[in-house]
């Protein structure tokens, strides 16, 4: 290990087996955790190449069990999101797709900070369970065409170890450690096409499309070196996504989306063209657009929201609730908050947004925060609309006064209102494709 | 200290308080290991500015206990080496420094790899006790005026955490992480002077000339921040210095210089340099020139060597031994190395020839290992020597045949005889004034 930490401080490549070397070490713990976060350091400081970078995913996909997906004949595709303020779409999409046809074992993480975690949307169904073994995944993935599952203690722990030393050692901003961490978990499905939600904007990890951009590009040039089928579609954060912010609240969007009763476009749109793509890539549609129509049509049929409904049921959910949305988690307390001025609303900061949804308790600052799963935010109004003074922005939930009120401050230092209506900007703000 | 990992990361600077933070933490062991290796790591690779450097280097000599010399009035001096072969310059160093008026507390290290350690030299000496307390110290100081000791768990105990950590994580090779580790320890010790002996040469830490003297720059100008005056002296270490290399055959090298015996003028003329200096910093002789004819003085009328027993005697070492060399360890067999042909000696790779006794049981590969402290090398003709075929270069000692013949292969690759005399090299190569 000695040699492989002054090789990459030194600024020099690993070959292959060194990455597996590493990774190996990293999930058996063979290695002491200061060798390893000072190599976290080395790479974070000195880079690792393409290949390095597509090595180091391949090991520590291999670092631990595998799902074996051979008895299913459908093609296996997935999303993953880097993560956004309202961004509950997996809610929605994972159905929609496996109505469409695919096999869809979508593995989720937990919110943290201003970003919520789908993990966190669904156990707001009363009873759901996300804490599935990889044979639970698999038996799922067979009878439903899909599962929204966590990471399991067995898939991929080499990511599970490295991460929480990056966390802890203010390494977690490296290109390639992004990437392995992201694509090593997604490795470990056996799928066959990934579709990668790149935010960008206020709300999202990185703040600009310059920097979305190279994690798109790395991201689908290093699936490609390890024959996984990828596309990323750079997706506007810098206003939440949809009407809801909030656990319950962004069950509730995925159920109106897919009922046809939405009134939230952008969610729509950025559903389609993710789920689109997932068709595409998975030669299901011959096109993005054409795959993005048979997503419609799995709306209008109802064939995604009964989806949505044996979800919940095979996973101990409440399936009724999905049906009588006031069966959800609600937050006691609810406060409107007012436009002070009329005008057009010209930002609704989506980071301070998501913040606001933290104050109010539908998030949480540190991993063993309790969630208030009714909390959250519904936006009356969003960027480019036109208020009177006076007309209702949005409503806030929560259980708590005092995040209430906590909320609303920051709520109103996210909303801005001008005189001229602002450009209105794409949702889908470009589409890096894998080879 | 996640926000100081990230803020070194980043390439930003400390400030006072939190390089004292992290000394502290160090330590104390308040901050678990993982975190210190990634900011050694990061420290690495972007570096400190001068004045972090001493921040640093301050904050770690705070860390633990500090030598008082108040009661002792005489200006307190010390040298360092940064390493070599044959560089048992300490042991007659010390005793002559103190004869000619100066307070030396003197602490040295262990010998690892192919250079050696005056702590293993003076072990040698039968009953040599070199860990002693700050108090034993500081009482002998008083006493004798002298004291050679090794590196005690109360002082500096930010730079052994740090020193282990970085040997752990492949992050020695740092300028500013060197420099605070050196003079962390020697700012313990109250000093007013310090000189420091650089090597350079193939048997040194820094191979070139421009390498030693960035650390020699570094180190004097570190040296000043702090307050204590400093000159750095570049000496030749591309072979060994002196006719011995070996513990006990080093020993045996001091005394013959002590009283007037020898014949190893590089060896003698680095240590009326280094004690000139020594001398003219702390105030003791106008020009270092001066100096060194009071240290040659003190040679020539016994005072040096009484000294030397006078140290042996107080850390209860058998100093009839240093009267009577025969009664210091010898190892059990010997072997003779012969030109192979007539000519000069153009070579003896200080390196290899260090290689050599670690071969013949005078070093150590790794910490644990006990050494032979009558095992090394004579060497009989050194570079530029004129040798007849079959005429003796060197004596091997070891008591164990197959390292015998190991270190004859090694040493052997070592030198090297050509037709012409080459050019003879200065041993002081070059004097770094602090200021």
């Amino acid at each position: 290990m000695l040699d492989l930490i002054a090789a990459k401080r030194e600024g020099r490549a690993h070959a292959p087996d060194e990455l597996a070397f590493i990774a190996d070490a990293a999930a058996k713990g063979t290695v002491p955790d200061y060798q390893l976060s000072a190599w976290l350091m080395a790479v974070c400081l000195n880079g690792m190449s393409e290949k390095e970078t597509a090595g180091l995913t391949g090991a520590m996909a291999r670092s631990g069990a595998q799902l074996d997906f051979s008895r299913i004949a459908k093609p296996k595709a997935d999303k993953h999101s880097t993560g956004g303020v309202g961004d509950g779409i997996s809610l929605a999409l994972a159905p929609l797709a496996a109505a469409c046809g695919l096999c869809v074992p979508m593995m989720s993480g937990r919110g943290l900070g201003h970003t919520g975690g789908t993990l966190d949307k669904l156990e707001s169904i009363p009873g759901f369970k996300v804490r599935l073994s990889p044979e639970a995944v698999l038996a799922q993935c067979e009878s439903a065409g899909v599962c929204l599952f966590g990471q399991s203690e067995a898939l991929a722990p080499a990511d599970r170890k490295l991460y929480a030393l990056r966390d802890a050692t203010s390494t977690v901003a490296s290109l390639p450690l992004i990437v392995a961490s992201i694509l090593s978990k997604k490795l470990c499905e056996g799928l066959d096409a990934l579709v990668i939600d790149l935010k960008a904007g206020s709300g999202a990890i990185f703040k600009t499309a310059k920097e979305a951009e190279a994690l798109g590009r790395a991201l689908v040039k290093t699936a490609g070196l390890l024959g996984l089928k990828s596309a990323a579609l750079m997706t506007a954060m810098e206003q939440p996504l949809g009407r809801y912010v909030g656990n319950a609240l962004e069950v509730r969007q995925a159920v109106e989306v897919l009922r046809g009763e939405t009134s939230a476009p952008d969610y729509r749109e950025c559903l389609l063209a993710l789920g689109g793509w997932m068709l595409h890539l998975s030669g299901l549609a011959k096109t993005p657009e054409a795959g993005a129509e048979r997503m419609q049509a799995a709306i209008d049929s109802g064939e995604g929201f009964k989806r949505l409904k044996l979800i919940a049921q095979k996973q101990g959910g409440d399936a009724a609730a999905l049906d009588n949305l006031d069966l959800l988690p609600k937050a006691s307390s609810s406060r409107v908050v007012t436009a002070p001025r009329a005008g057009f609303v010209t930002a609704l900061d989506a980071r301070k947004v998501g913040r606001a949804a933290v104050f109010l308790g539908a998030g949480r600052d540190f991993a063993e925060e309790t969630l208030d799963y009714g909390a959250g935010l519904r936006l009356e109004k969003k960027v480019g609309d036109r208020v009177a003074a006076g007309e209702t922005l949005a409503v806030l939930y929560s259980s708590d006064d005092a995040r209430l009120r906590a909320g609303e401050a920051e709520f109103l230092s996210a909303a801005a209102i001008g005189a001229r209506r602002p450009r209105r900007a794409p949702v889908v703000l470009k589409v890096i494709r894998g080879r």
